[in-house]
């Protein structure tokens, strides 16, 4: 996890961007996983600082950095990483895919370096020259036939990483047994008592016989596959006492 | 690592989105990240199809679906995501962290399920009532004061995580805590389609107001409640008709 004091250390660079909503969204993207440092790079359109796609991010436009060159945007970075879709480009910097960028930058951050994250401009990316400024190229790993991405959404996507996603152990998550319960998201289903299950297929059956749903000859076959119907499908307490409810309502109709 | 088959039966859907911008940037995403199936619910404006930023992807907008209700469009799926940020809310379904949520596609595409992932609009996020048709609410871990994503970043931020970054050998990490108890909590494995629960929430409501379960002050929460458990019960297909079934019955005889 990055603390704040390093966050307050990664600078997010935009080189060249054309589209102000592309400098909004970006800046959106920071607030959203609590990133403040913004430097635009020779921007296009003068008036950047008012997109209105900074949405909840208006001060972290206002306090952005407008340099003439990445040079001097990183000038005071001691490590700066630039995004890139390489394709067939062979670049003489390392390279890293995205998902293992954060070990990198934590290293980097630990040592008490200011560092930069670098995106080109929207159309053609950035120059082999900006690269040439970079310690680390860094690919955002998407599809060969469509590898482009919007610089506001690859903002997003790279800062998920780094802010939210990096520091999550992977998860052997998949435990279908841990069924949540109604109502509640603590970590212990209230699971349904056998009793109240069978209270349950009782009515359930007295309603079956009422309105004939089946003929006598099947009638211990229709109890067995109810009862295990009822217990496969996971009732907690409260959810097998409403059903209940409204079953014996049920019936109380039919007879009446 | 999700095969293209198994992209193949992943579904995005935009509920009511006002901006077709947001809609062609959700397309771009999708082609970035190799997925090609879009649902867009009741749109704001006409001509959505041709939103100049679904760059890369104009086919996939072309091709998208369009449809009256969430109901319709995820009526051919046997598990629904949708995407919220919850804050103070405490739902009644089951809650995963975005980096938790792939493993549980994963094991509903192996079984050859059809799921979809849901996005609410711009401004409000889904319904309580679009999230009564969900098997589990996903959240993007943002920051707190500023939890909003703009439509097309939490699109890409989504896919990136199911197509590239879930399956990803384990980094090395440093905070394991940082794992919200949400992102413990799974989903129970459900096969039915959303349509069969739909039909069988139908029938039930009738017979609810037959024998009179309920006033009709309650009768939308009652709804509401009705599909929500019908969703966490781990009904089957088989289950459900055969649930469905009995039910009728019961309504016939109400009825004469």
């Amino acid at each position: 996890m990055l603390t704040p004091a390093q966050r307050g250390r990664l600078l997010i660079v935009l080189v060249s961007p054309r589209n102000p909503l592309n400098i909004g969204a970006a800046a959106r993207a920071m607030a959203n996983f609590g990133f403040a440092h913004l430097a635009v790079v020779s921007p296009y359109a003068p008036h950047w600082r008012e997109a209105r796609s900074a949405v909840g991010a208006p001060e972290l436009l206002r306090n952005a950095v407008e340099c003439a060159t990445l040079a001097d945007a990183v000038a005071d970075c001691a490590f700066v990483a630039g995004t890139a879709s390489l394709g067939r480009r062979k670049p003489v910097q390392p390279t890293v895919s995205l998902p293992a960028l954060a070990p990198v930058f934590h290293a980097e951050l630990t040592r008490g370096c200011r560092i930069a994250l670098v995106f080109g401009p929207e159309k053609r990316g950035l120059t082999r020259d900006d690269l040439s400024r970079c310690n680390l190229i860094v690919e955002i790993p998407t599809a060969p036939d469509q590898p482009s991405m919007n610089l506001g959404q690859a903002v997003a996507v790279c800062l998920y990483e780094l802010a939210a996603r990096a520091f999550v152990a992977n998860q052997p998550v998949w435990a279908p047994d841990l069924l949540s319960s109604a109502g509640t998201q603590v970590a212990s289903p209230a699971t349904v008592s056998s009793a109240t299950l069978d209270r349950l297929a009782g009515v359930i059956d007295e309603i079956m016989g009422e309105v004939r749903y089946s003929p006598a000859a099947m009638h211990r076959a229709n109890q067995h596959d109810l009862r295990t119907l009822l217990r496969r499908l996971a009732f907690t307490e409260s959810d097998a006492r409403r059903t209940l409810g409204l079953f014996r309502r049920i019936l109380w109709r039919l007879k009446h």
